[in-house]
């Protein structure tokens, strides 16, 4: 079968393609109204779910790697991800489940790069996930969106992974307009409220979050207010690109 | 001579002790009062400088490596370390400085896993310079702190990942008390004021430094004031780890 030789070719032979004891661990997160989710691969072999991952070609930027991987399982590019941490114990060995892989497809391999030690180089993206038709990669059955809620068992330290990553994401909220992609161009203040409470896993307060979103000086007004709605018409606001820079360069920080 | 077997060993059979591709940086910073300073190490075959690195084990922990390397450089261990970046562009080779290297001394390697593609792990670490006594590593010829205002010449890319890690310390102060074990058990409004603008490199306004940092909940005020100052004797104050750590805990998320 083509797929066995594949993968007998990538056990045998894929360290002259890519980097040794290097993966890159990609979580997804996937956002859309009030709703967040995760994105994971169905291991074919293994039945357990993992997050979209790989490796680095030798003459590839690490980033351009996490966009690759990225690209491949849902479509999209250029958008927000970023790097977050590395996972560096030597425990978080891959052997262990590469020969179970192996044993249940039937290949004999005796010796690997993909038996050594893999340090994970994790980065996180944050899509809208409608916008998103997951594709599996050869290794895996399925690809879907979970709830950060009703997480699936994951193979290896994939779990620790996604907690470092929304960590992370929730920590970011802070000094990046990390709603930018999601939002479409223009927004109300329920609206963005919505995605800083559904990130972040908590009801915020209403007055509070108003003051102190637009006290960082990256939203602007616009002279519009939202049609159709009930009570009174909250105005449209956008991101104010320049500010947002100016306030980056300057260095954001809470304590100027 | 001793030394040259060991650098061939290193560049013949390094591989068989450590991990290929990979390498870590540390950027060190010292501060002491009004000052911030960053420990580099003078190369011998090159002249230029370099932040003190090294390689990983092949059974130890990547956060391991960097404080093996900072307690060799330092004489100190348990402090504030932190991973803060992976440089991983291809072209970031150290393939030409290490046949200098090698040329320099009189060596000749024709095949090296020196000579391969590496990723660096950037870590950064803040001490008090006043307690470390620097100790070079043994290609190396001097080991001296700088100003972060006066850099000399570095080799590869080392120049970038300094610049990160000082923006990412930057950024890390709203987050983290990272002046706890500068500042010794019990500090003053006005040194901790110093602390924060030495390192972020400008003046900030008295009252809304003290407002804000008050506002975190992680210094706790004592009944004592500063004895011997010519005008209002100020408030000693410490860190209240407790409020800390829940602080923490909760996300403290600027918009809660």
């Amino acid at each position: 079968m083509k797929f066995d030789k594949e993968l007998e070719s990538h056990y045998l032979k894929g360290h002259e393609k890519y980097l040794r004891h290097i993966s890159v661990d990609c979580v997804i997160f996937g956002f859309h109204q009030n709703d967040l989710k995760v994105l994971l691969l169905k291991t074919k072999y293994d039945g357990r779910w993992a997050l979209p991952g790989g490796f680095i070609l030798k003459n590839e930027h690490i980033d351009t790697a996490a966009q690759r991987i990225l690209k491949e399982r849902t479509g999209l590019d250029e958008i927000f991800l970023e790097q977050f941490y590395v996972f560096g114990d030597p425990d978080r060995s891959t052997k262990k489940i590469n020969k179970q892989f192996l044993k249940n497809v039937g290949l004999s391999v005796t010796d690997s790069w993909m038996f050594e030690r893999f340090i994970t180089i994790g980065f996180y993206a944050l899509v809208d996930f409608t916008k998103v038709t997951p594709a599996p990669d050869n290794i895996s059955d399925a690809c879907e969106w979970f709830s950060i809620y009703q997480l699936p068992e994951m193979i290896l330290d994939h779990q620790h992974i996604f907690q470092e990553a929304l960590e992370n994401l929730r920590m970011q909220l802070n000094f990046h307009p990390v709603g930018f992609n999601l939002l479409g161009k223009k927004f109300t203040m329920p609206e963005l409220q919505k995605l800083y409470e559904t990130i972040l896993g908590k009801k915020l307060d209403r007055r509070n979050f108003q003051r102190k979103i637009l006290a960082t000086g990256i939203l602007k007004r616009l002279d519009e207010t939202k049609k159709g709605v009930a009570h009174k018409a909250p105005f449209y606001y956008k991101f104010d690109l320049r500010n947002y820079k100016k306030a980056l360069e300057a260095g954001m920080h809470s304590f100027e």
